[in-house]
C-alpha cells in the first residue's frame, strides 16, 4: 500500500491537460491504496471553475499491461449500464492508457463513499444483490480473461511451498494437499455451470455503502471469466465470518438470497456450491500463504494471515449443503 | 512515504462526527505525504451539502508529543496573521489534538495547491519573500522550541557514524570533522544575531504555487527557535543548486534580495552568512548520512543523498561572501 512511482506535479499536470479534455490541475496526492500499483487521487479544474476528482493509477511491474484493456473496458461496460464503479476517462485521441514515467496509466473517476469495517447482516444481503447485478450487467460484454488462480493456478501456487507450509501451522501442509486431491476430484467441468465475467475480490474494502445501501464497487483487478456461483462463493467467505472466525450461518443465507433474486442459482450451481466455497477458501489461504512466506521483514505491506483461510476451509469441509439453506 | 497506522472509516467518521462541529464524513483515504507520520485525506459534508478537504494526521512514534502544542499553535498562529498554511481545527470541546488508535491526532484545513519541482529564478525570489514574511509573522509568537539539529546536535549526529561515513564516499568522515571544527569556532554566538521562529525545512515540496506565485506553506514540524538568517541559507541551499549540483548564483542572489525586501539582513547576518550556509549545508548532510547509513532495504521510503549536500557544502567553503552578492 504505497506510491512506488513518484511523479512531479508538473508530470501529471503535463498528462492531463495535454492529452485529455478536462482542465487543468487542481492538485494531486499520492494514495495508499492498491497493493500492487501507485495511485494518485487527482482533482481537476474544468473551463467553468467546476472541480472533479479523479484517480490515476500507474500500472507497476507485476501488472500483465496485456490485460489492462480487458479491466478498462469492463468498467467501461458496466458502468454504461449504470453500475456505479470507477469509469474510465477517454482521452482526447480515443485512447483509454497512457504512459506516464514509463508504466502504463489510466485515469478513471473517483468513487466518493466509505467502505464498511463493521458488517451486518443487511450489508451482505445488499452486496448479494450487488453481485447479482454485476453478473447480469456483465452478461454482454464481449472481453475474457482467464482465471489463473483457479484449480491449477492453485497446484502450481502450492508445489513450490509445501514444504513450508507447516512452518505457518502444522498440519497446514496435509490439510492443502488433501483438500487439493479432494478439489480436482470434485471442481466441476467448465460446461456444467453458468460461466460468465466473475468480480473474483468483492471483500468489503472494495463495497461502498451510503448508509446501509450499496453505493458502488471498485477493484476490477482480479476480474476474469468464471462459474459467476464461485464468485459467490469467494464473495460469502469474505463477508460472512466474525473475527473470531466462526461463520455467520444467517447472514451467510441472506446473502446467497439476496443473490438469488437477482440471478436465480441453477439447480447444478445449488449442488456444487459447497466444493465452490470450499475452492474459493482455497484460493485466498494460497495467495496468503504465498504472501506470508515472501514477506519481507520491514516492509510497509503487512500480509494477511493464511489461517483465517485454512479456518474457513475446514468449516466448509465439515458443513453440508442443508447448512447453506440451498 | 506511507500509512503506517490504519484507520477504518468508521473509525474516521466516529472522531470527526462526535468531536468536531464541521458535518459527516464523504470519504477518507490515506496519503502518501510525510515521512513520520500517518495522513488521511478527508472530506467532511457540512448542513448544507457543502464539501470540505482536511488532512487528519496521526503522530507516530517519532514524534514527542509534547511538542504538538508548539507546532499547531504556530500554525493557528501563522493562519490568523494571514499566512496560508494548514490551519488546525479546534473540536467541539476547544481542544486542538485528538487521540486515535493510540496515537494523538490534529485535524487541519487542506492546502490546495501544487508544489514544483521544476525551478526557475522567479520561483526563489517568491520563496525568499515568503520566507521573510513568515518571520515577521511569527514574530509576536509566544512559543518556543530549541533547535536539536543545531551545532551541538550534529556534533551528536557525527560521533557515531564517524567510522562509517567513508562507506558513502572516501573522503568524507575528514570533511565532516574538519568542518565540525570549523563550525564549532565560527557558529555565531546566540545573541549575536536576531533569533525568532524558524521553517527550518522549506524545501519546493513545502512550497505551493499558483502559476509563478507562492500560494501557500506547509509543514511545519522542524519549525524551531533559532536565527532567523539560518532560515535563509537552508531555504538557498535547498532552492539555489541545480540538478547536476552546481550553484546557481543568479538565483541565490534573487532570494536574498527578495527576503531582504521583506526584513532586511543586518550587517552581522551578512558577514555571518557565508558560515551559516555551511552550517545549514552540514545539517542536511547529516541527518541525509543518518538516514542513509540506517535505510533498510527493501523498505519503500528511499532514502535521499547525503551527496548533494557534501556538494553543497564544498561549494559554500570555495565560495566567499562576494560571491554572494551580500
Amino acid at each position: 500500500m504505497a506510491v512506488y512511482t513518484q511523479l512531479t506535479n508538473e508530470a501529471i499536470a503535463g498528462l492531463i491537460e495535454t492529452h485529455y479534455a478536462l482542465g487543468t490541475l487542481a492538485f494531486a496526492v499520492g494514495i495508499a491504496q492498491g497493493v500492487e500499483n501507485t495511485n494518485y487521487l487527482i482533482a481537476v479544474e474544468d473551463a467553468h471553475g467546476v472541480e472533479r476528482k479523479y484517480i490515476l493509477t500507474l500500472y507497476e511491474k507485476r501488472t500483465d499491461t496485456a490485460e489492462l484493456p480487458f479491466f478498462l473496458g469492463l468498467m467501461q461496460h458496466l458502468a454504461a449500464r449504470g453500475v456505479n464503479c470507477p469509469q474510465p476517462i477517454v482521452r482526447r485521441d480515443g485512447a483509454v492508457l497512457s504512459e506516464i514515467a514509463g508504466r502504463k496509466a489510466a485515469l478513471v473517476s473517483f468513487l466518493q463513499g466509505k467502505s464498511r469495517s463493521v458488517l451486518r447482516n443487511v450489508h451482505a444481503a445488499q452486496v448479494g444483490e450487488t453481485l447479482a447485478v454485476l453478473h447480469r450487467a456483465a452478461e454482454d460484454f464481449s472481453g475474457s480473461r482467464a482465471n489463473r488462480l483457479s484449480l491449477a493456478g492453485w497446484q502450481a501456487l502450492y508445489a513450490p511451498m509445501a514444504a513450508r507450509l507447516d512452518g505457518i501451522q502444522p498440519g497446514l501442509g496435509e490439510l492443502v494437499e488433501r483438500e487439493l486431491a479432494f478439489l480436482q476430484c470434485h471442481w466441476p467441468p467448465e460446461t456444467e455451470l453458468p460461466r460468465g465475467i466473475i468480480h473474483a475480490d468483492l471483500f468489503p474494502d472494495n463495497v461502498f455503502f451510503s448508509g446501509d445501501t450499496v453505493s458502488g464497487v471498485i477493484d476490477f483487478y482480479f476480474a476474469c471469466s468464471d462459474f459467476l456461483a464461485y464468485d459467490l462463493a469467494v464473495t460469502v467467505n469474505a463477508w460472512c465470518f466474525e473475527q473470531g472466525r466462526e461463520c455467520n450461518i444467517t447472514r451467510l443465507r441472506q446473502m446467497i438470497k439476496y443473490y438469488n433474486r437477482g440471478r436465480p442459482l441453477s439447480p447444478p450451481e445449488k449442488q456444487v456450491f459447497p466444493v465452490l466455497l470450499r475452492g474459493a477458501a482455497m484460493r485466498f489461504l494460497l495467495t496468503r500463504a504465498h504472501d506470508w512466506l515472501h514477506h519481507t521483514p520491514g516492509a510497509l505491506v503487512t500480509p494477511k494471515d493464511p489461517l483465517e483461510y485454512a479456518a474457513r476451509l475446514r468449516f466448509h469441509q465439515q458443513a453440508g449443503a442443508e447448512l447453506y439453506g440451498m
